[in-house]
């Protein structure tokens, strides 16, 4: 079996890495072209076009957002040329209305289609270690999870309909910006009233708030160092963005995610945008004057 | 030493209960009787009234509210009939101004005074597992140290102020408020798609919220069983309400607390004041039409 | 001087009846025929399409979004059709960006444009009373006014480039909607008091608050009639999250507007899309219990 | 019939005036003796201390807050000495629930209470142009009514149960910060897309928001100067804080005054406490990095 993967950003190549190391048939594509040279060395094939991609069993495409997939694929008719039946697997953080039509379009073009967006960073990619979520038809469902379980740690079923994969996605970092933003408020009032920051983030971090979400994100918080970015700032609030317009489409409320996205706007008007997002958190500090 | 124990609701009868098994000679006293007589039974010492107790050479108040704790000690005089240099130890969740005030009075009249409020529920208590958070003048926070060794499984030391350690429970219980309006904006988006919520709360616990706080309330929260109450939904609201003025008396700005504050009044309009805490996470749903 | 009007919706059909009632030589265009039937009665000529009242001298459209604009002009080549030096006129409550590309898309086409949003209803438009708020080049603006004053009580000159005026128009609605929440919050907190909310919204709009947007507004929500819709619910959604998006985009946080965006969600949630916008004023009397 | 007057601030002092212009026959009291003097060269007897005052057939009472009132009246015994069935008005902005408690105390002394708060500036009360809300026992009210008229323009009848005065200038002061807030973000909004604020304010206050609240405040807002302070940021807070607190305990949750809340908290976080409290409206242009 041949598999494609295309957007060879850092998640991506981090991928395309632990498939290689699998064993597999490779063949890679990205728009500027070093990232596909490297993986050539490694062992990929280079496609000449996008295209050329979509000749293979399956692709993972992890293009950065809804716009750059409907530019390079939806835009150049590639799936109108794609080998019949293939399996497209999207593992970028995409919106929920635009994974609802992405698996539409894939159907009516005798396409298998799975939302798989991932959890983890380039590293833990390169790995093999991520978490990935996936959902849509049965079939494509089983086709895909042997290839996710070529960079998973572990494959999180979440249902027949691909979007549900996405909506647990940014549900996900939607509750990562809450954790932070938490943080952010707890560390200010602690700060103000004389409290280490530090000590609250242990305290925090030993006992209720043992998690991966806080021992992360506590410590850069407590120490107010923002830089540099894990995750940039800009994503950040696209996704909470992507979670509030979820949210509108289906009719539920999400105040806390209101906001969040005031807090990253306020964060983005001082400059902030390509800091890691947790510098969300350095909002409440300045508005308490610290 | 004697030490004693005011205040035996099933937090207080569950400390008191670490401290008899730990040996040590115990004086309690509590408003209704019946709570005395159970410990009395397992052998502690009854005081016939409260001043009885200050007479011991600590004691562990374990009274609900800033009022009561006013009521039952700061109005009757009973420091002013304490035992000279005896250790107060408050374990309640009080407010920061309470807090500073006690520790003020306390020195006024010659005593030793520490905060130390506990997270755990009362079958942690009981079996000397909590965790106590500490804070005051360095030799009382020493003379302390043991005796809450005997109901705790670690002692976080926070500062040489007392209000220190209040802050600290206040943001913890902050934090955790945020951890269940987060899941419930999450569980609302979630079903109001056709996602699972159970699903999504096994992925929160199982990937980056892997931590009591979401593992305790992701299961009550994506099942909506919020009875009986492990922690009446008032208090909560009393615990955010003494965020939010401690914020407001240090000057920052709490944008979650408030959500939280209006969420719990929210849930209170709608008969939900006996319910467990967790119940604020209904609101959402509710708002949302589900 | 022929001017076209395209858009016949009640408030299109208003501003058309003010400019025949003007004297002047005025062909229409809708989508469906009965609108611009009914104006032929008055003596406006028919257009066969759209493209033909862009061979006007000057064209006022009053379609309801950016899309309908777009589908119905730029997707149809229309404005390559247009009479060389023509001027449009924008009168709907489009989006600060599609503003900008109108205006910047008209510019390559040899043709002048302005922004011209207007406030009041239906009759009002067909009073000539309207409120027209106006923004575009200088030469531009000063084509348009004779003609906004043929249906404006006033024009309000807003500055040389056209995405002022549509600023300007999100804020008044976002205002007006601010209002309505707060008048609602206030009647909520009164009802459960004991206070009847028509004595609370005269003393408002006896003292601080005698304007318009209180005295429509006030006795609608004291007595909770929310149909029929003077303007749509789900209309002053869009305008609230035009405005979210035109803040975000210029690095504004708007608090309040997030606070009306998740009650507009929440309106909606509860079937109350078709109802008046003011029945957003419903939702804190639904949280309170009431 | 003699009247007394507790509390010469410059609204006190101002409504004194009108009762001595009336031909009031007026004992003054006030903690500092300045203010007294000024009325006696004007008129006034000056009462030796204030339970001289409560002598008199009927009292206004212009003390500053609950906390005041408190201690310069319930905590000296005034009421006990007070001539038997004499009527107290209370004109301050006290909390709803002091002022149940006021009713019911004065009850249980035999004393007539009315609670009529006023809306105005200190010059409007020496004027006698104030508006004056009120709420009592009918024939309380019926007492008061001759005397209020005598610094009011109107006086705004709002029920037989006291607290129902303090609940609708609890609303009105809400809604006034709320246009304020409205008004703040609005002209961030119009500063940051290249809109002159003053335009947008002339544009408001000339169509729908033609009133008091927004003609005072507009030009403030949009010119961005908040001193001198014609109504202190500091007592602006505490009346959002009664505000939410009064929702609080009567099931309302307030959204618009949790934001306005830690809005305030923002401001004096920078050192705005002094100011006027309109300069909430230079938050939002701080959090837009204006």
């Amino acid at each position: 079996m041949r598999i494609g993967v295309a957007g060879l950003g850092k998640m991506g190549s981090g991928m395309a890495r632990s498939l290689i190391r699998a064993g597999q048939d490779l063949v890679v594509w990205n728009r500027s072209p070093e990232p596909a040279e490297e993986l050539v060395r490694e062992g990929a094939a280079r496609a000449r076009d996008i295209s050329e991609v979509f000749e293979a069993d399956a692709v993972v495409t992890m293009l950065a957002t809804d716009a750059a997939i409907r530019e390079a694929i939806l835009a150049q008719g590639v799936l109108e040329r794609a080998r019949p039946g293939m399996l497209h697997i999207v593992s970028a953080t995409i919106s929920v209305p635009f994974a609802e039509e992405l698996a539409r379009i894939h159907q009516e073009h005798g396409l298998a289609y799975v939302s798989a967006p991932v959890m983890g960073r380039p590293d833990v990619a390169a790995a093999g270690e991520l978490n990935v979520l996936v959902a849509g038809e049965r079939g494509a469902v089983e086709r895909a999870s042997p290839i996710l379980g070529m960079f998973a740690k572990k494959v999180w079923p979440l249902g027949e309909k691909a979007p549900m994969a996405n909506i647990a996605k940014l549900a996900a970092n939607f509750a990562l910006a809450c954790a932070i933003e938490c943080m952010g408020e707890a560390c200010a009032l602690a700060r103000r009233n004389g409290l280490e920051p530090e000590a609250l983030m242990e305290l925090f971090t030993g006992t209720l708030f043992a998690a991966p979400a806080y021992k992360v994100y506590g410590p850069v918080i407590a120490q107010q160092r923002f830089e540099p970015a894990g995750f940039l700032l800009t994503h950040g609030l696209k996704d909470i963005r992507q979670a509030i317009e979820a949210g509108e489409l289906s009719g539920v409320p999400l105040a806390f995610a209101s906001v969040l996205r005031d807090n990253f706007i306020d964060a983005m008007a001082h400059g902030d945008a390509e800091k890691d997002w947790s510098a969300i958190a350095a909002v409440v500090s300045r508005r308490a004057g610290l």
